[in-house]
């Protein structure tokens, strides 16, 4: 299809989007009335929103059509499995101008879709409206199944804190094409898909984590969000950390730090959670520090001094 | 406060905003946690997502920030209303350029508190971003009391059309303002914020409404989607809308047409719905038109032939 969505018009493009977008169990009324209706079977549902801007958190000429779908479905399905829940929903709102490529926002609900089926959620309405820039805005919803929510304010001094998923591969892809190459390709390739560990939320709930983050600015930045909310300190060994190959070779061919990467890079969507001492952690979680008493995150005893995390208004 | 939000910072913006929000006995974790977590009764939650676009939803010349933080309020708890819900939460995606005052954002977040705080809903989360263009992108959440959802497909032949709450004032506000004038001031007060009937949703779902719809695109153009939805005709009739004298006065003065403000108006946030003939509707509703077997819509007769409603890509 080469018609611009200005072309199409408003509602031809939202029945296209529509028509790509499958159902899924939760979703007890989809797109096509004034508001969707969602399963919240244990009385409550979790809710969160995340807002995409092109030329901020994605570009058109780094990532295709159905890579943002995936990554605007991931940063808001990783914040849900963050609380401990399982995503049942996402509501979608596009703001884009008249003249992007209708294929384009199709492919995006594609990638939405299809983020979407690896959780077992579906998009269950949205809104489509006419701006200058191309933003994407994404609420996931939600269900705990019944458990506590994990929330950042419950660690303990003594507990351990781990990490699942990937640390600083986004990181690195950005670097990569932000020097103007493009490979190595699994670098990039991270940077357009996030993998976050979506199910290792709701078990890390089920093991007794007592605080848990979604990281999407920066590990180092969003276990100090941890550190603020419990009113303690987190003591992270450099040591623990696994340096991938790729990262150390690229980051010698860039002139880059690969530790900066891990510790402070954002996006890859991986999880951080601190546990009781005694808990017998599955192999996707890795130690990599200690809660203790105190305030603030030191890593190796001392305050992190690489590049800060990601910010909106950098 | 004279800062923008870039020089205050993402964080420091959040935490200002979040101070001004409020809460509600349906938001379980308000904001500050990678989601928020709300209250689902009936274990199901109904959620609508609308966008409003600096330039295209309102203009900074024309409304002060509290009101659009109202509108952008309105025109998603309205959504919420028109399934016969009560709304609950928002959540609210803020997209700002950086030379934005921060006091506006900040305004705009107690109008929003101050529309929520009209059915007792709250600003559960959201997310804050840099953009070129101003976006402001709503989420409300909802709870059914354990109602079934008024849709848009049970109307009926024989069933009565009614409407609760303002048509074409908006529009009539909007006019006024388009052609550089500023008063009747309750015309562009009524652009400015519109006072959609909340409460009529869930009663008229109570009065065992057959179909329904928030009235933001235009009457025709909503009814339009209920007789697709419903299979059926849905015959208007002129006489019976009520035409305020300021309607008269100021569509003379600018040489427009009353009813086609009433008609085919939008951002009013009406409700309109269909209803057993032997209803017995309370004062909020008023009957204009009757559901019969065929398709489409008549106003006296005839399709509609004045201006139609408002579409995000004309």
């Amino acid at each position: 299809m080469d018609a611009t969505v200005g072309e199409l018009g408003e509602f031809a493009l939202i029945d296209a989007i529509t028509a790509r977008l499958g159902s899924s169990a939760a979703v007890l009324l989809g797109p096509g009335d004034d508001a969707a209706i969602v399963a919240a079977p244990d009385g409550r549902v979790v809710a969160s929103t995340d807002v995409l801007v092109e030329g901020r958190h994605f570009r058109r000429n780094w990532s295709d059509a159905r890579d943002v779908g995936h990554r605007a479905a991931a940063a808001n399905l990783s914040d849900i499995a963050a609380m401990g829940a399982v995503p049942t929903a996402l509501l979608v709102g596009l703001a884009t101008p008249p003249d992007l490529p209708a294929s384009w926002a199709l492919e995006m609900a594609e990638g939405l879709r299809e983020e979407c089926d690896l959780v077992g959620a579906s998009v269950a309405g949205g809104d489509v409206v006419r701006s200058d820039t191309l933003v994407i805005s994404v609420t996931a919803l939600g269900s705990l199944e019944g458990r506590e929510p994990v929330t950042r304010s419950g660690a303990q001094p003594g507990d351990l804190v781990a990490v699942a998923g990937r640390l600083g591969w986004a990181a690195a892809g950005l670097a990569v094409l932000t020097r103007g190459f493009r490979s190595p390709r699994v670098l990039v390739d991270a940077l357009r898909r996030p993998a976050p560990p979506y199910a290792e939320g709701p078990r890390a709930a089920a093991l007794g984590a007592t605080a848990m983050v979604d990281v999407s600015d920066g590990l180092v930045s969003d276990l100090g969000h941890i550190a603020v909310a419990s009113g303690v300190a987190l003591r992270l060994s450099s040591d623990a950390f696994h340096v991938p190959q790729e990262f150390v070779d690229t980051a010698r061919a860039l002139n880059a730090d690969p530790m900066a990467w891990l510790l402070a890079g954002g996006d890859d969507h991986a999880l951080a959670a601190t546990f009781p001492p005694d808990v017998d952690l599955p192999m996707a979680w890795s130690v990599v520090g200690r809660v203790e008493d105190g305030e603030g995150l030191l890593v190796d005893g001392e305050p992190y001094a690489g590049p800060g995390g990601w910010t909106s208004f950098a």
